[in-house]
């Protein structure tokens, strides 16, 4: 009996990736540290040559076409990207249709043996993918660097292993639920003398073609777990980037499309769809009732747009607007330094990045001394300032600043109500002279205008806001994120009770929350693997990675049973 | 380190029904037979006086105040119920608010325990209250028969064990994913020679108030998973019965009060809302912003409303158009018994009866030697008449028709195009002279008129169709399935080719397919903890039964880390 028999079957691949997707579903149901990627650029991990290999790679591919992809494609469209550290156009041109609709049938076209292979030979053939990609960590990097504005080290590890460790845990959970029913079963019920028999299969049908939305500061990161996680479960998927960001996402397709063609798929069943900022297509693409799984990064306004599209099952995350607590520490300075760098890092371009400081008006208790408001706000802003004029640590840390748009807001945000307690200054870096760069901007501004520090300001601003006590600043931090949504929170607290009772309100607004970091640990920073990010309950999104719904929602179950 | 610590734990129910809960996540995981109630009323299984008892029960409630509720309410609300069998009212009245929002406000004011306390704590309540549904079997099958018209054997399998099993198996999948990962651990991530160290902390954040909606054929079956999934996730529920059918899941809901009353829970965590034809307040209900969880059975009509309510979760069960496709067979006869006990069972008025039924105009093979379709249709008839004529069996399976509207689309179903193979007649049962019946009308009709066989016709209506072959018929099956919904599908052929290309034709539109099913097993039956019901991918609806997703919609992972 071979109902629902997989085609173009492939366990050689599955083999070879085995032990890492199975160790990745262990390490998911234990939360536990785990690294399919090294993080560290370690030229023993990753080849004596790579980075200057990948270097020049990188350097040829500027101001030219970019000819790895093997999808269909009418013609070559130039694209908007540009380097913050250059302020350079990069003058790459990706293939591309001149009609949108072609991409969805084209998509479709691909779809119909991906669709009917098996779980072992979709795994198989992605994890493949993962470790070509791997061979191009360093060009990745270097093209994360010049579209979003991220330092070289952040490059290498977001665009990088930490990426593709997000894609493996979600092609891991993806297999997982996938394989977590028999296909292929006898059921016996006791009936009397005799048992009623019947043979049962279960295939899992995937719920259509796919579309990923990029946004220009995270272009892999934040792509990659959609992408693999619809393709895991059988569906096609067309990867539409920021217009400002192709390049590092363009790498990771080419390698998924050389891995499907040589396994006889079609490399359509991926597809780079670039765009102009001065002819989109997004809405194009997203409308057409094809168009089944949208996975969408970017802003509020356009992710409850692609959220109140009818009949698709959407993946978003939009703003957040991440608070930090302060109630009582141990060690003011450790914590000054802690949260400085969480918000000076890539000039708080981070979907984590706190924004909001709610420090007590009658100051905090330091290891049990009470210390005043104006001295807790103080030591962060001096914390911040010492990042920023730090020779090597400041460009490295604050990089450069990914759009214009951002760099106008943080110009605009000294004519906030409020006192500016730290003004924005350029960032300036010694090997990119014409670098965009902005330091952060400090406001002080008071607990009753909710109304300023309840929007994301996106960029390097900060508010620091006294409050009535830790109750107004839980109050303000919680209804913020149930209103508004947040991806982090912050808290320091000496105090258990205190603890609870921000961990429970936060909970409250499903809201995770950091306490006490100190040290190398940043309340930006989410461990594949570990930590659930944008968990779903809030207005920030639902792309919870990696949420055992992120992969299930993307296919449908299905059973059929014969008589024995 | 007590962060989210549960509140009113209660391990003691727990370990009382840990074997079972185990046992069941076990059968789910295997699909394998299992019953954690068995099916048959057995003196030996539920007591040798529990019949008798519970039918005095049952008729000293008729005609009086529903007294068993422990719920908040404003006085008595007299119900529609009416029995299908005597035609005359049950005279039963219900506690009830005046005002809806009423409901809203305890249900709301109820959870905050019962949303903080732990899955152990819940899966034991929620076990314990389905023993104590276990000793109201019986009366709850007298519930059933004098509300949905259904047989006594089906009524007692239907609402009671196989309720009380899908009711276990929400119950266990819900504890199995609140329990999936870990709820607190220790991370290490190596970092040269100290390792970076966290203390992580996970909890599972409830939806909100949930609403179940209730039909009037399936009282308890189709509302109890929705009611246990939302309640071991942590969601408090309103139960909105059909007005029609409201005692038998009213005896559900007093144990589970019973047993969170007796816990320092309270009652009106789950409550029973009940209304009048007269005076519905199902949408008020359903559009109440504080409403986060729909689950519904009923109409398509009514169940798009309910997918339309934006910001809400919705898990709905709507018309299915079931279809019946016949290739070839073994055994003539063996095939024609088993369709029309499908056929009449309860009249046509389960969701997986079918009501299409595709012959190829050419005839079939019978055991590799020619039919013709005469002879085929002949044979379905004569067996529906069989059934229909049986002194005994006849009133046994067909039973009685649960509405009028059901009874007057039979008496109107001869008016539509085609020839009438079967006339209705009225079904006499010799204990109950005045019962609302009606046997099955057959009609054949063109294979061109899809405008007609297409809609469900809800009740015992069929449709014979020649088609040109067994690809027209499964075109059309799988055709009406993706455009219009179905639950089931039945086929039969003893071709191998023609399985796989039928099962895989019918999983595009995301629909079973139960293959040459003889004897004692029925394409209308789904087995609980083995057979996947509604499975989301076709216009019946979404309320799978019990996929993982059926329980993870219903709650938020949020994770807290504590540096250590």
């Amino acid at each position: 009996m071979n109902i629902y028999a997989p085609v173009k079957q492939n366990l050689s691949l599955f083999e070879k990736h085995k032990a890492t997707i199975e160790r990745a579903i262990e390490a998911i149901h234990k939360r536990e540290y785990y690294a399919a990627y090294p993080e560290m650029p370690s030229p023993a991990v990753y080849g004596e040559s790579a980075e200057a290999d990948q270097k020049k790679l990188f350097e040829a591919q500027l101001n030219s076409k970019f000819e790895r992809l093997k999808q269909s494609h009418d013609s070559f469209l130039n694209s908007d990207e540009q380097s913050p550290f250059t302020v350079e156009k990069l003058g790459i041109s990706y293939p591309a249709f001149a009609d949108s609709t072609k991409y969805i049938s084209a998509a479709q076209a691909a779809a119909n043996d991906w669709k009917k292979t098996d779980a072992q030979t979709r795994a198989g053939i992605l994890a493949e993918s993962l470790d070509r990609v791997k061979a191009s960590f360093f060009e990745i990097a270097f093209a994360t660097m010049h579209t979003t504005g991220q330092s070289y080290m952040m490059s290498f590890q977001a665009s990088g292993p930490h990426a593709a460790d997000r894609a493996m845990e979600a092609l891991a959970l993806g297999y997982q639920e996938l394989t977590r029913f028999p296909l292929k079963l006898i059921w016996e019920k006791p009936a009397g003398k005799v048992n009623l028999k019947l043979e049962k299969f279960i295939t899992t049908v995937p719920k259509g073609l796919s579309l990923a939305i990029g946004c220009a500061t995270f272009p892999t990161w934040n792509s990659v777990p959609g992408i693999y996680a619809s393709l895991i479960t059988g569906n096609p998927v067309i990867v539409k980037p920021h217009p400002k960001a192709i390049y590092p996402i363009a790498v990771v397709i080419a390698h998924l499309q050389d891995v499907l063609k040589e396994n006889g798929f079609s490399p359509d069943l991926v597809m780079l769809a670039c765009d102009t900022e001065a002819k989109p297509i997004t809405k194009e693409l997203a409308e057409n009732p094809q168009i089944k799984i949208i996975d969408f990064t970017g802003s509020s306004a356009f992710g409850k747009y692609v959220e109140s599209l009818a009949g698709k099952i959407s993946f978003t995350e939009k703003a957040g607007v991440n608070s930090m607590i302060i109630d009582s520490v141990a060690d003011l300075s450790a914590m000054a330094q802690n949260v400085a760098f969480s918000l000076c890092l890539y000039s708080g371009q981070m979907c984590t990045a706190p924004q909001n400081f709610f420090i007590p008006k009658a100051g905090i208790k330091v290891a049990g001394q009470q210390v005043s408001f104006e001295e807790v706000r103080d030591a962060i802003v001096a914390a911040v300032k010492g990042i920023v004029a730090h020779p090597k640590m400041g460009p490295a840390v604050l990089s450069a600043i990914q759009s214009e748009a951002t760099q106008k807001r943080v110009e605009e945000a000294k004519k906030l109500p409020g006192k500016v307690l730290l003004e924005s200054q350029p960032v300036p870096n010694a090997e990119f002279p014409k670098i965009r760069s902005a330091s952060p901007i400090i406001i002080e501004i008071s607990s009753d205008r909710k109304d300023i520090f309840q929007s994301e300001l996106f960029g390097p601003i900060a508010f620091i806001i006294p409050t009535a006590d830790t109750n107004e600043s839980i109050e303000l931090a919680a209804s913020i994120a149930r209103e508004h949504g947040a991806i982090s929170c912050g808290a320091y607290t000496a105090d258990s009770a205190c603890m609870d009772k921000i961990a429970e309100q936060m909970a409250e607004a499903c809201t995770p929350v950091s306490f006490n970091l100190t040290g190398n640990i940043y309340v930006n920073q989410n461990a594949g693997f570990s930590d659930f990010h944008v968990t779903g309950g809030n207005p920030s999104g639902n792309a919870s990675l990696t949420d055992p719904e992120f992969v299930l929602k993307r296919f449908t179950r299905v059973q059929a049973r014969v008589n024995g």
